[in-house]
This record gives C-alpha cells, sequence and structure tokens, in this order.
C-alpha cells in the first residue's frame, strides 16, 4: 500500500471566500503515484469547509446567500462568541458544507462525474489556514 | 490491496426521488472480495446526493418537506438559474444532504447498525446519472 | 494491509448530547497498530451523528438553538412519528451534523488541526447506541 499526504495553505483576502482546488488536488494524486484508492480532503479547521460543487459563480453567490440566511453572521447572536472570538456563524456554515470529501482514485485520476469540482469554503477568512491531503492505495 | 469500481446508472420519473440501493452496494462489495476494507459510495452529479437514514416513507416526505422549507425551489430565485438551468435550489437541497457516504466492509460485508439503509437522492432527476461506487481493502 | 475495527457504546442521560470521543479514537488509532491509513467513525444509529468541531460549551449550545430552529422537535409535525416514534426531528438534526467522519493516520496518529475535536452528537438518546471506528491502512 502506498500513501501520501499533502497540506495546501490559504489566507483569502476576505472573510468568506470559495477557492477552487481541483487542479491542487489532482497533482497530489500524479505525486502520489497512486492509480486506484482513495483520496480524503479535509479541512483543518473548524471554520472552514471542503465541499464539491459546480464552478459557477452564480451559484456560489447563492451558496452564500443561502448560509448567510441559515447562518447569519451576529456579533452578539452567539454563545462561543463571548469567547472573544466573532466566528460563531462559520461554525455553523461549515457544518452544513462539510469538513471533508473523499473521492474515489482509478486509474491514477480523481474519478469526477462531469461537473463535479472541489471547492475550499472559507468562512472566517484572513488567517493562515490549512486543508489535508491524505492518499492511500495502490 | 484489492480494488473495485462500479457505477448505478438512474433516471427518476419525478423531478425528486429516494432510491434505496442498499441492495446494490451490497452487491458490489461481494463481486470485490474485499473482506476488510471501506466502501465510499457517492454521487457523480452535484444535485444528487448519497446518504444514510431509514427506509420509511413517512420519513422520507418529512424530508422532502424540510428541504423544500430550507432551500425552496424557485425558477427566478436564484442566480444560478440565470445560466438556463432551474435547478439552483437542488444545489442546496444536495448539500444538506452530502455527496457521499464512506461505509465499513468487515468480514467481507457492509458494516451497518440495525437501521441504516443507503439511498440515493435525487433532487433535479429525469435526467441519466450516475453514482460511483468504490471498494479497497483486501 | 492492516485492518481495525472497534464499537463505541453510548447510553446518553439526556435526549441531545454532545460527547468528546476524541481519547477513544486515538486509542483505537494506536492499538491498530496503523502508521498510515484512514480512520472512518461513524454513528452506527440513523438519530446520532459524529462529527468533527470546536470543544467549546458555547458553542456546543449555539449548535443545540440553531437545531432546534431548523429541525423543531415536534411530536405531531412529523409524518414519521405516526410510526408511534417521536424522534422524526432527530433525523433531520443528523442529517445536517452528518453520520460520520473520516480522519487521516499519519505517523501512527489522528492527523488533525489545531482545534479538530470529534464529537458524538446524540438527537434521541437515553438508550443504548453505538459508534462503529474502521481503522485501515499499514
Amino acid at each position: 500500500m502506498k500513501s501520501y499526504r499533502n497540506e495546501l495553505w490559504f489566507c483569502t483576502a476576505g472573510r468568506r471566500e470559495f477557492v477552487n482546488i481541483t487542479p491542487k488536488v489532482e497533482d497530489a494524486v500524479r505525486k502520489s503515484g497512486v492509480k486506484e484508492g482513495l483520496c480524503l480532503v479535509n479541512a483543518m479547521h473548524i471554520t472552514a469547509s471542503v465541499f464539491i460543487n459546480d464552478d459557477e459563480s452564480g451559484l456560489h453567490a447563492d451558496f452564500e446567500e443561502w448560509l448567510e440566511r441559515l447562518a447569519p453572521f451576529s456579533r452578539d447572536g452567539y454563545r462561543h462568541n463571548r469567547t472573544g472570538e466573532d466566528n460563531g456563524d462559520a461554525h455553523l456554515k461549515r457544518s452544513v458544507m462539510g469538513r471533508e470529501v473523499v473521492v474515489a482514485v482509478s486509474d491514477g485520476r480523481l474519478d469526477f462525474g462531469p461537473w463535479e469540482q472541489i471547492f475550499y469554503g472559507e468562512f472566517d477568512g484572513r488567517r493562515r489556514k490549512r486543508v489535508l491531503i491524505k492518499i492511500i492505495g495502490e
């Protein structure tokens, strides 16, 4: 069995941002030498997500608006913010979008449907944060 | 290490539908010959889900109604629909229900609790769409 | 390839509860002898979750309140409850928080960011319920 590990680093300019990381994950799969296996991609921070969806800017604006409706930013509205943070909403938003994806590796490539793209979803940015890529297989 | 890959195809009659795919995944586990490992089952399309829950029709009606409340169908209410689609809501619904499940394979079988069943969740049907099954282990 | 399987049992005093299971999962990783691999941790019941977030009591109270808003407890409000259950809301809450996490194992340890902790999320407690840990790798 082979295994491969890599980290991606981010420091987004805005508080919230979606970054297409598919090319970087594909690159990791190539470097891993794994032909058949599984590729885990997860946010290493609890106010960020890794998710799979369409790379379409209108959809991303819809996500942004929808998440704001489900879990609005509020400095005073969350008990968590009494710790001195103001990111209570970001913990909830990340819970909707998910921490991680697991993608099949087949024939040395990400085994994707036609529109699947992997995104880093930042909900409390302007800080250095990481994504972990772990690939196992052979 | 063994690996096994299979696709399931769907073309649901309705726009939204939940299909129990547990027997098909069990069949894939048998064919894989894997006794101990992990089984990934994921929607290959970004307006569909794979999730685990109870096979109870009342619960499925509750899911349907609840998802419609969280992310209602609306032809004009999503920026994504300006691309000519009308499935903006389906992208959001799928985000709530999830893209994938990872299930343990133990002693050659899906390692499930008493009520766990795997469902394909379609939110923009009447099109040919796919689910990927990938099993690794030995 | 090595594989390891273990179950954790719970019977929470309250209907809803979040239990930090990180030490028990770390213990399983040690016992597995796996140095590089993947660790799946999943609820075996469909009204419970396994998720990763911060171990901060204010945040947990925020989660509780938020989930109650998204999917309120209601004896008569869910078709599922006509089966004699009163846990329709718990199925929905678990869908938001997720069934499972997959965590990388690197150098014999859970490969975590600074604040990541694994929780069992109970939404219909006071019953004996289980979590499955499955680790593969080498």
